[in-house]
């Protein structure tokens, strides 16, 4: 069973409830893309400099499921890997569990690379580098 | 083929695009929620006011295909209908097309009513009773 | 009493609420800015197009009355002006008052135009041309 | 001249960053109420408690000035006082500076206590008990 290289911690914040008294969804999405964001860099690709030179690295699918509620005063962490899905499409798996280990969300975002002209390229080196090259055959 | 009983235009509000000059996946989420919303809202379903009684309508799963991006002065339009997915689960299934009809995104979104404890429930009646009965063929 | 040129009409989303069943302050500045961003482009002023040209239009100071607060279902109206505030500061006067009328926040947002160094210049001569040349007096 | 009895060290996140490539305005304000509850907290005094006990702080008005912008990869500290503004007032002055120690942002958050039907009241005791007796000359 593959290992999740990068983890990283957050506290909820306030304004990340809504009206239910629970974080709103799309904040999870927030998270996710952030620890994706951190994995990337720590791998030294960045995000920004990516999309300066032209490359955008592109969300084209998301599933997650959500297993149970953050609420205020909540600390937890998102763990990320990144598989390779396909030539062109790579797929973080993520998982989100409360600080004590209750879990709480489980996603997959499936990306793609877009040239400045929106049309899909292969990942940039950098990116294609930290793929484990079996991955082909998950 | 069914149709999309509810629809809701939305202009994309700069804050909404990232550095990326594009419309931020998350809020791809909060377009979603608030098309379902409205909609439960029209069919007479107060979100609010079922949160304060204690039924809290949750998402458990969403899966969202990002077909195309959204930038800055674009127009579109979600698409919500709601299908009965088992006795305890419904899904909405959305579309988000650009206001000249390229599309831009088709969400599923599965929910379930948990009550104040967190259990989950079977919907309140008003939603039970805009599902469509067949739809548990779909 | 100088009057408000533009005005543009929200609905409160659900999201936008916190777990105080308010709509949370930022987005209050979220609801201003689009306001603004939606003025300059009636104008015929692109903040888009701005910021790609390298110039782009920063708020360096905002001052906000909260009067009262805006809850899920509400619906209320923006308005703007833009005034000169000095040779290189513009400010922005904005009301936003509950559609029955009830007035909920006033803020006045003061600008200044950044070059891609992130040194202040004149304001490109769009926005110059808008504000009323008395103003200076202001 | 007072100290800043709390402070609190924060990652930009790229969904924060707007077409701009800078951190959008509306998250300065996310920032500092995130600081103000977590240093509430510290203090005993538990935002969401409050909330469900039917007294809700709310600002009433804020001041922001914005002295320079964080980017993408930026870290920074946000850190707060409390001084009583009036009987029925108290202010948060705070202050974001980047890791480096460039001052970003300075911010007053004047703030009241409404009670379930809106209504000013005096602070809860807890809040009360925070503010320095002698605050009330400034």
């Amino acid at each position: 069973m593959p290992d999740f290289p990068h983890s990283v911690h957050f506290d909820v914040r306030d304004y990340e409830c809504d009206l239910q008294g629970i974080v709103n969804n799309a904040n999870y999405q927030h998270y996710i893309e952030h620890a994706r964001h951190l994995y990337l860099r720590e791998l030294g690709i960045d995000f920004a400099a990516l999309s300066a030179r032209g490359a955008n690295l592109v969300v084209i699918r998301i599933e997650v499921d959500y297993l149970s509620t953050l609420r205020s005063g909540d600390q937890f962490v998102v763990r990320t890997r990144l598989e390779r899905a396909s030539r062109v499409r790579f797929v973080f798996v993520q998982e989100i569990d409360r600080s004590d280990g209750k879990p709480v969300a489980r996603a997959k975002v499936f990306g793609a690379t877009m040239d400045a002209n929106g049309r899909p390229t292969r990942p940039p080196a950098e990116v294609e580098a930290v793929m484990p090259p079996s991955a082909s055959a998950v």
